[in-house]
């Protein structure tokens, strides 16, 4: 396959930007990269990608997604976090069924394939679907996905757990034990697309016992775990005063802090857990807009940067931030640093690229695979197209991408070297079935539920 | 015309959200508002826009729009604001040639058109392309549209506006007979689609003098006045060296601070200045994405609405912003004060669109005219599609308007009463001609002023 005449941004070492450049694809691989007229010269290709007035870049990496939530999207604003949790989240996300689940997986794969994102890390909390059914829907959608399980023993923490809807609570040996045969099963499936990972509850979900053996056996298999921490202030309050240390430090001495480890949102981590993350080689997923919508506070992410900590970039959910959409997030992870800290010089555009992209494959451990254009990679890649009003003229292909751009503006979507978006046109997932199946499932949710959203005004 | 089966949320003082729903125009005014079968029932029309899957919104206002930074966007990112002004925006826009101009200002208008943006108010500081030239092109683009021109006369101010390119600067006198001029000409022209305002530079760059003529001058014409206020700390500095007073203190002294006005960005107004505006009616016009991005700081806006100041929204330019799409700032407005504030209670869905409807009516002095779907007003509307997988499904409209939508959902654009956009097609601007153009004079203008704009990374 050859991908010719637009705008390559490499994201590699040297981080070229290629005008009028090509990419050509064998197999699920990259072969050559250059200028399109020297890559054109240089043999034929079955199947030719016009990328004239298109900037063609590594295919985005979210790397903290619910799959469960986009069914829930928008049944949450304007609330407190454990009203929003008690009140919508849970009672929702709790009574889902199997078919609620997939309307849900499929809908929010869908959403990102539209919006470029070619690879997600998913907090799978709980599906009635299942891990089978996901990791299925996650094979046909063409995409490339990490699917964690999250394990919790101690359903106590500061009262929040303990009102989880029951059905969402499992025993954490037989939750180990299931990852463990998910992983099995399906870490390499679908030509290497999916990955098993482990995920650990928040702080106060797990003993530290279990957190030390959810690290173990880890470490084990040789794969991830991805957890949220210190999201909320009560994070810092409950090691504070259970284990008189910081989140960051009481992670690091159960020996669970490494390389394979995503930690997720990290508002309120201090500078010495900057210095552990860093040291221990372990990844900060930022959710931006989730971080603001639901007023956890402003991570300091310039800082950590500057102290070596490997930050990535994450959508979260459908209630929190309320769209699976990383253009429009790149974004708001900009200028939520320049008004915090009142500096326009931070979070630029170039860096806001790298969380999207190579950053996000390096939480991943796939940063020899995917999260740049160069010859031997995967070949993920997302196809901009500026030939919009609001992408004209085009000065700074980066800058576009991140400031002005939006998620619809992505044409063409590849990943694992196959076509699955072409001209807007999704050849995986059957788009009109997902966006029908996915209204009917979120009505009957509603009503079985007896939880009404509307907007705050007297309806008609 | 018949605009019938979306969900009509009409703003109007009873907030009606009619599900199946329908808008009857007459002329350019709308005639019914009611359930679609009820409005089917009462007569034909000529024409029938089907809105089935659509939610009918009045059209977007942006109460603080620099058309003639469309053709620089993405030209000064991440830079301080002198460095922002001096390296960047006025050496390109004072090489503006006419051509340029129009190209710029037919651009943005285009992009406004595409994300459903119907009314702006333009601060026209100048333009190559002249009054008569924006007017003209503002009437065949079938918007509303204020604009005012800026008067200045006292080019010192902390040595920035010495710095701006001498062609952008005029006598004071001289430009209040213009705008006299160009009211006389062209205020209520095309069918009252435009409007005539004075705008005056911001605080140090007119005498106290100055600031009372333009404040009596508007008050003779009955028209009103725009100014940036307070969008950065040396105002504050400025005015209380100089008179020992706050900004809007100041102003209010002067004679200027009435329901005519409205001051831009005011991030650094104080509670008794909020008194002020309020008392007066003033419109303070936020522009979040901007502050954010030059890093101004962030107004206090929930504050401010408390304190009774009509607050109403703008996108500002494009190399501040960096795009001209309502839409999406209306997300950024809410989350950018939850985030503040860390409460997540603040500028809800409800209230954020009301500063991009109805209270930008208000704004403009136009709240009898436009801001609200109701019967006698007139018929700018905007129809957006939640026919997408990031607005699926639809359990609250004003939530996905605010949280999830895009500017390019918006499927329809109906101004006075006309078509301007219908499925994405824009009827009145050639988006083709206006796009090549503004390619080209983009290009030009750079190769011209020799002004380098590129990723950080080194170019291949």
């Amino acid at each position: 396959m050859l991908v010719s005449g637009g705008t390559v941004i490499t994201m590699d070492a040297h981080r070229r930007v290629i005008k009028n450049g090509a990419v050509r694809i064998r197999d699920n691989r990259i072969e050559q990269v250059g200028k399109a007229d020297e890559l054109r010269k240089s043999g034929g290709a079955d199947v030719q990608i016009d990328a004239d007035g298109m900037v063609i870049i590594p295919g985005l990496i979210d790397t903290h997604v619910h799959l469960a939530q986009a069914l829930i999207r928008g049944c949450a604003d304007d609330t407190e976090l454990i009203g929003w949790l008690q009140k919508f989240v849970w009672p929702l996300q709790g009574n889902f069924d199997a078919r609620d689940g997939k309307a849900s997986a499929e809908l929010c794969m869908l959403e990102m394939i539209k919006s470029g994102t070619t690879t997600f890390l998913e907090s799978l909390l709980h599906s009635r679907y299942g891990f089978d059914g996901i990791a299925n829907s996650l094979q046909e959608s063409g995409m490339r996905g990490v699917l964690s399980k999250t394990v919790m023993g101690l359903p106590s923490y500061g009262g929040k757990e303990s009102i989880m809807h029951p059905g969402m609570i499992e025993d954490a040996q037989t939750t180990l034990r299931d990852v463990e045969a998910h992983f099995k099963r399906w870490n390499g499936a679908a030509n290497d697309r999916i990955k098993v990972w482990y995920g650990a509850r928040s702080l106060g979900g797990c003993t530290p016992e279990l957190f030390s053996q959810i690290a173990t056996e880890a470490r084990k298999l040789g794969t991830g775990i991805t957890m949220h921490l210190s999201e909320v202030k009560e994070d810092v309050k409950y090691t504070q005063e259970n284990f008189g240390m910081m989140p960051a430090e009481f992670m690091k001495k159960l020996g669970f802090v490494g390389p394979n480890v995503v930690f997720v949102h990290g508002v309120w981590l201090t500078e010495k857990e900057w210095a552990i993350l860093a040291e221990k080689g372990a990844t900060l997923a930022h959710c931006p807009s989730s971080n603001m919508k639901i007023a956890s506070g402003i991570a300091p992410i310039p800082e950590m940067i500057r102290a070596g900590v490997n930050v990535s970039l994450g959508c979260d959910g459908g209630p929190s931030n309320n769209c699976y959409d990383m253009i429009r997030e790149m974004k708001t992870a900009s200028l939520l640093q320049k008004a915090r800290l009142l500096d326009p010089l931070v979070m630029d555009a170039e860096t806001v690229l790298e969380m999207a992209t190579i950053r996000g494959a390096k939480a991943l451990g796939l940063q020899d695979e995917i999260g740049s254009i160069e010859v031997g990679k995967k070949a993920d890649l997302a196809l901009v197209s500026m030939n919009k009003p609001h992408l004209t003229p085009v000065h700074n292909p980066v800058s576009h991408l991140v400031y002005a751009a939006e998620g619809s503006d992505v044409d063409t979507v590849i990943v694992d070297g196959k076509l699955v978006m072409e001209k807007r046109i999704v050849k995986t997932l059957d788009e009109e079935l997902v966006l029908q199946e996915a209204n009917e499932r979120g009505g009957k949710l509603l009503e079985r539920t007896g939880i009404v959203i509307s907007p705050k005004w007297p309806p008609a």
